[in-house]
Parts: structure tokens; sequence; C-alpha cells
């Protein structure tokens, strides 16, 4: 159901510190917290005394206490300390390469060798200057593969979301999709010459037409970014545009749970916080919307013991089809050798995210 | 565990209209809903697309409208719009027949062209002159045949219900019991010169005895009619007795749950609302008891793997017994040939309803 | 997981009386009750006729009455009336030896024929003379093996229950542990001359310096009694101790949910009420926060199916695996012989609670 070879999102750096954070990433329990010199570190969320969760106990001393008997492991996962004994046993906990990029750690699950921080995808906009950006998480109890397909066909927003960010625009609006460099895909749609919704209206400081647009790129296995912008009929859409570059980051729990980690970056009214704070409402108001759709998908699905969907094909599944071909590939070529690696693509590349639509549909 | 070559109760006809109704029958997820001429419409509740429910969206334009992508299927189950594309693709939505008689919805989930509508029971007192009727619906967490069991053999009123409608007489009493055109149950108890319940008191405005009677008709799979009856000892019982025919419509939604469609037609004080008030409070309460228990008895059913029951029998479970047997017989020569009806009998012949005690017992 | 040829207790005696108590014991469902000569009864909670608890029902005239269709049966099972019937069915309900000692109901689930009231282990603290004793119950979601675990090492004290009857002196402190008779572990913690916990300083009415012990005793498969004492350094032992018995008697319900009954004997300020509340608080408050630990942990060995542990073992793990292996052998011997019967081993003498830790260490 999922490569192991790359980098997965495990959350943002900012909050992991001297406090054990336990999350389940592939089905494994997972702690992470941060050394007294600041390194992150990621290991097995299991004594291997007794087998209880590492997370009943806390960080002393740079090494992991467990809250049964007070074992104690250190940063490369050795037992360092038993309670009324001197001679320690051997063996201890497994730990995970953790790496801290782009304000965000990225676990790898995969061979321990082969994880060269090189394959780290670039999320760079998340704390570039020029970019403001808000983060949040939300959790779903869906294969998280359902997620990526909803954020590759944005034409569920006139549905789901009618009542806010939706508009009969996007549904009806044609999407140029393309695989590019074997793997991302790259969905963009122009809906140009349209009438603002009142969100946009306000930011633009009046009602009239804008040229809207939306561009979904996807990573497999998880990441996603949609660049979701406009600018006023008649101004620069090179120098006038206000641009989000929504990040949406999504790592598997479990067979039918997910973690959705993401980012808003924003290029216009740096330093508004009420405004932040009414994006902010605002995604957590849609993700809900999402989730609670893609929660029912999950459950037919899994009475119907997970059939292929789509089962009846629109113009609109192409780029979702494409992404599950990418991860399906890759999926399969790590079953065929288990040291096979996905080279990344640039995917903050400008090129490719600002692609004019008449050069992408070539 | 159930026919399916025979007509099901789907709800009440008065509660489908232009919104949409989703339940689920025989594990089959179903949506109803009435096209602008009134037509009632019976169909998958799964978009083909993804597999989403359909009751994610809406009726528009006597169609309906997918949640998700917006794909819109006609009454007949067919394609009918996709949002940003001109072509259709083909395939569609799978539809059940569905019929609308007294006042009740009808689903027929077996082979379609054998859903002929002289096949629905005859429940006319549901919405038949000289008499009142007030329904309802409750919900059971068990297999559909405990509750066909349960009313069956009302001795068990004077146990789960001892503090309302059980009396002792009404387990004390001798029941016949027969089989009727080989479809029908009638167990039939007479409970001559009794103290009158006090809520029987009430009706009758004094506390003198009362001749009481239960007639329990079942019709396999899941149609049951209860004649609950008294009158005044002195009184003319064609005549002057207060007469309620409560019917219990119970259809499986999957193996261990169950719709519990109930009607209670009476022959008396039509009009008076405060009654039927007091008479649906009575029902809420009653069924409430009856579905505790045998919310109880699915699940030891169930820890030991569905055994017969009875294990013990005694007089009272001849009606069940012949009820279960009917209903076995049924599935069996469904199995057999998958083209086998049932033929109906007349439920509501009068002639079988009220039938005297002695005649029965011939 | 348990042997089924001894006594488990059931509960304490004095909560079983004229109203039926449903309790579910090795997977058995059983109902207890007391006859009008006041005799305790245990008997399946299942009407053989259909299968619903008899737990629905209630005592009348020294028989159960079912719930459902009022079926009775008396102290032997046996039905003792049917409504509306003359004859009774044959067959009844299945009984259980039952024995009331030392204030506790004992239960038996092997062959009905060894179920000698000799082997009831001894507790005779807990309504003896000399003791004041409270009690209390608690439910646990885990394996009762792991509740065991937990009492023959009680190093976990410092950790668990750090903010209450933990102190650094548990865990630091070497353990003698000794198998005895082949049925009893004894694990046996001196903490000489150290600083009293607020609790115990309160007791002695001063902070000077105590000399504190634990003696924790299983015998398996489910009885432990940890003996929890100090005095006074300075002050006699034998006479001037303050000594409390806790009495864990861990009974299981399913193969991961048990029933913990304790027990608190102590040997001081008896009829001090204020103080029994206390240590009543106390003890809750200290058992849920085993539970959580232990809950936690019997999920984790569950999604590992059941791994024996430890897997890395520590010298405290002396107890518990002597623990272990004690019981293990026990259900091997009733598998190979299903008339096995081991013989009981005086929990309560004396000399096997007080044996110096000197003796002990030999």
């Amino acid at each position: 159901m999922w490569p192991k070879n790359c980098w997965y999102v495990a959350g943002f750096a900012k909050d992991i510190g001297a406090t054990l954070v336990a999350r389940t990433f592939l089905n494994h329990h997972v702690i992470m917290w941060r050394t007294s010199a600041g390194k992150l570190v990621a290991m097995e969320d299991r004594c291997p005394h007794r087998l209880v969760p590492l997370s009943t106990g806390r960080v002393v001393n740079d090494t992991v206490e467990c809250g049964y008997h007070g074992l104690r492991f250190n940063a490369e996962g050795r037992c360092a300390f038993v309670p009324g004994q001197d001679t320690l046993p051997k063996g201890g906990v497994k730990t995970f390469p953790v790496v801290e990029r782009h304000a965000i750690a990225w676990l790898w699950f995969g061979a321990a060798d082969l994880a060269d921080e090189a394959l780290i995808p670039d999320l760079h906009w998340i704390d570039a200057p020029g970019w403001t950006t808000i983060t949040g998480y939300s959790h779903f109890h869906c294969d998280y593969r359902l997620i990526n397909d909803n954020l590759l066909d944005l034409s569920h927003e006139t549905y789901i979301h009618k009542h806010t960010i939706g508009h009969g625009s996007v549904a009806d609006s044609p999407v140029i999709s393309n695989v590019i460099g074997g793997r991302l895909v790259r969905a963009h749609r122009e809906m140009p010459d349209i009438d603002p919704p009142p969100f946009f209206a306000a930011l633009q400081g009046h009602a009239g037409k804008i040229n809207r647009w939306q561009i979904a790129i996807y990573m497999a296995p998880g990441i996603n970014m949609t660049e979701a912008a406009f600018h006023g009929v008649g101004t620069d859409r090179a120098s006038q545009a206000f641009i989000t570059r929504p990040l949406h980051l999504i790592t598997p729990e479990t067979e039918h749970t997910a973690h959705y980690f993401w980012g808003l970056p924003r290029n216009f009214r740096h330093g508004d916080e009420e405004l932040s704070k009414k994006i902010y409402d605002g995604v957590v108001h849609t993700f809900n919307e999402d989730r609670a759709l893609l929660e029912l998908q999950d459950k037919r699905l899994q009475a119907e013991n997970m059939p292929q969907i789509p089962q009846m094909a629109v113009k609109t599944d192409i780029a979702p089809v494409q992404g599950r071909r990418l991860l399906a590939d890759m999926i399969q070529k790590e079953k065929d050798d288990p040291r096979f690696v996905l080279p990344p693509v640039p995917l903050a590349d400008d090129a490719i995210i600002t692609m004019p639509y008449a050069q992408a549909a070539e």
C-alpha cells in the first residue's frame, strides 16, 4: 500500500522538543524527541523489556525512560540504564533516520543506509522569505490514497465545498494534466474572467472580474502542493497575483488512517494576523468537509474489499489516475527490488509550477 | 437468512419526498426519493464513479447528484450529467422495483422481472376507513427473526412488559396455533372474564371484567399483525369490542440489525389525538423493552455461533417454530430455484383474523 | 491461558444476596444468588429455552425466573416451572460449585467432582481478628497474567506511581525471590533506614527514618498478597511495625479482561474510618495508574500476537518469570491430564510471610 524507501513527513519540527511525541506511521509506532543538543531522535515506541509504549515515559538526560520499570535508552536506541543493576542488557530500541528540513521532521522507514537527505522533497516556501505560512494538522480515517485522489481532482470543490470555496467554474473548466519526470503529476485549470467568490473580492478590494487558476502538483507517495491563485482582470499576473501554495503532506498512519499535515504559504498581506486566523479557520472547515466524505468513501471501499477506483471514469479522473499509477509503480518497483529508490523531482521548481497553461497543454 | 423474491417494507410513503432517504435493507445500501411527478424511485446508494454514497448528494431536476464530483443519475439509474464534459459514460446505478401501497413503500431485491405487485401483502387497515392509525419506527440490533419469534409468543408480555401491558393471564392462557395456506401462522389466545389492566379499564370507562384476546398473525419473512382486543363481559364482541391491529413490519437491514416499522390501527375513539399520543408513547416504551432483551439474546446467539432455538421447547414455542419453518422453507426453495416465488395469502381476510377460537382449535 | 481445576475468587460474599449478580469468569457467563436459607448458588447465565441471559430475570421462591418467558430454574439448575403448562421439560441450567470462605465467594470451573474445599487458599486476614480490612473492585481490560507480572515486580512503583507510593528506593533495592512448594512465588525487598514517604511519616507520627519492606507472594493462577510494611528505625519490627497485607485477587473474565477484587487488611488504627477512607481512595488511584499502563501493554501484545515477555530481561524479572512458569506448568499439567489438581500451599503461613530476608536469601 505504500513505498518504504522515501522520506515521509512526520510533523512540524517546532512541535518536537524535550517532551515525547508519539505517532504511528506506516503501522510503526514511533516516538520523537530532541536531545539537549537539539538533535531530533525517532525510535520505536516500544520498550524491548515488556513491550509497553515508551511514550508512557519521559526524556531524562538525553535518554528515554520507560514509564513502567524505568529502563532508559539513548538516542542510538541502546539501553543506557536499568534501575537496581549495574550491568546493562544488550539490545535496545530500533531507531529511524530522521531529518529536519523546511520546518518539517522527515522520517525514513526503508533500508536505513538508503536514507539520503538529497531525496527530501523541496518544500522551501513553507519557511522561505516572501511567503507567510500558517500550518495545521488533521487526522483522516481513510486510506491516504483517497486524499491524494481528492487533491488531484479539484472539481470536487464545486460539490463538497459548495458553501465556501466551491464555484461552478471549477467543475466546468477543463484540466491539463501532465506527468513530469516520472514522479510528479501536474493538473492545471484556468478560470479566466470570472466573478470572484466573496473572499477573493475582499482580498482584491473590489468585486471586479478575476482570472483564477489552480495547479495541483503531486509527488508520490503523499506530497501535494496546490497553487490556488488569482489576479484582477487587467492587472499583471506575474507581479500582482494573490498566490497561495497550500501544501498537503499526507503520511499513512495505517492502511485506513492518515496524517494530514498542512501548510499554507501566501505571497500577500504578510503580518496580517487576522487574515491568517481567517484562512486557518477556513482550511479547517474545508478539510473537515473533505474528511467526512472520504471517510464514508473508505468505509464503502473496505466493505467492497477495496476495488479499483474510478469504476466509471470521467475526464477529471486523468490526474488522479496518473497519480495512482506513479504510486503503484513505485510500490511495485520496490517490491521487485527492496533497494529501489525513486530519485526526487524538483517539486519547487518555479518552471514547473508556473508553466503556462498553453505550454502544459502541448 | 432471508428470501429475496418478496416485497419488503422500506418505509412509510409519506416520509419519502424530494429529499434523499438512505436506508440499508438486506445488506443493500439504498436511496429512495420521489420525482417531480411524484413517482417513487429506489436505487443503490453508491456512485459508480468513486463508490461514495449518493446520499452525500441531493435531488436536482429529477436526477440524483453525487455529493463528491456532481455526476447525476436519472430515475432509471442512467448517468445524465457529468460536469465539464459533454459525452456521458455508459452504465449507471442499479435501481430496485419500488411500489407505494397502503401508505407504505415496498421494495423488491430479487429478480426484477418477478416483482409482481399482486404479491404485495394486504395491509389495508393502515389507511382504511373505520380505522385510526398511528405509525412509528424503531431500529433493533438483532437478527430480524428474533423479532418475529417474539411476536409469535406473546407470553413474554407477562415478563418483559410486566409493568405495562403484561398480565399473568397472558402467559397462563393456552394458545391455538395454525399454519394457514402454507404462508401464515396464526396464534390465538383468549383470556375470558379477567380483570382489566388499568389502561383497558380506562378505555371502557369502568373496571368491570373483560374478555380479552390476542391473535398473532405472521407472514414470512417479516409481516406481523397482532390483533389485541377486548370487550366488556356482557357486551357484544362483534360490535362493542375495542380492537387494535398493531402491524409490525420487520425488514432485515443486515444479518444482525433490523428495521421495525410499525402501525397501530384502532377501531375506536377516532380523532382523539390525546389518546393517539398516549398509545404512541406506550408502544415506544414497550418496543424499547423488547429491543433491550432481543439485543442481548442476539449477542449471546452470535457468541454461540447462531445455534437453533428453542433448545428447551415449551408449549408456547409452537407458533414461533411454525413461523421459522415457513421462513426456512421459503429460503430453501429459493435456494433450490432462484425464480421461486411464494404466492401471498390474504393476511387481511376477516375470515382469518376473526376466526373463532373454537374453530381455530379444531 | 488458565487452569480450570482450582478455586477462583468470584466476589465478596456480602455482595451476593437475593438479587442476581451476573459476572463472566473464564468466558463463562455466570449468575450468583442466595437461597432463602442463605446458600450461595452459581449457575450459567443462560436460559436453555431461547438462550437469553437469566440475569434479565429475578429470584422468585428459591428459583431464578427468566426475564423473557418466565421459565424458572431451581438451585440445582433444574426447570421448576413453565407458565401455562403442567409438565416440565427435562434438562436445565449448568451449575458451578461455589463456596463461601473468608468473606469471599469461590467458584470452580473444572470437573465438579474435584472441587474439594480443602483446595481453597487461606486468606483469613480478610476477616480475622487483629486485622481491619477494606475491600474494593476494579475491572482491567488486559490479560490477567499482566496483573500478576505487575504485582511480582514492585519496582514499577517508582515509575507508575511516582507521585504517590513510588520511591527511588523501591526500584534500587535488590529482591530475593523464591519458589515455595511448587506453587508460591515469594519476592522480598528490604529498604532499611530510608526517609519515609509522607503518608508513612504521618502514620508513625514523625518523619524519622524507617525500615520498610515489601513481600510479594503469588499463588497461581491469580492470588496475590503483598505485605507492605515498615517500622521506625529503633523500634521493634515484631511488635511495632505498621503492616498491611493487600490481597489482589485476580480472576480472568476473558482472555483480555480481568476481575480485580482486592482487600487491604492492616494491623493498626482499627476503627479509624477516616484512615480507611483515605486508604481506599489511595488504592483506587494507584490501581487506576496500573490499569492504564497494563491496558496499553495488552493492546500492544495483542497487536504482536502475544509474544513471550520479557524480551529483554532484567534482574527484577526473576519473580514474575517464576510466577509465569508455575502458571504455565499448571496449565500444561492439566492439559496432559484433565483431572490434574495442584495441591495448595499455605499462603497464610506466618513462617512463609515473615521469613527474614537473610533466610530467604540463602
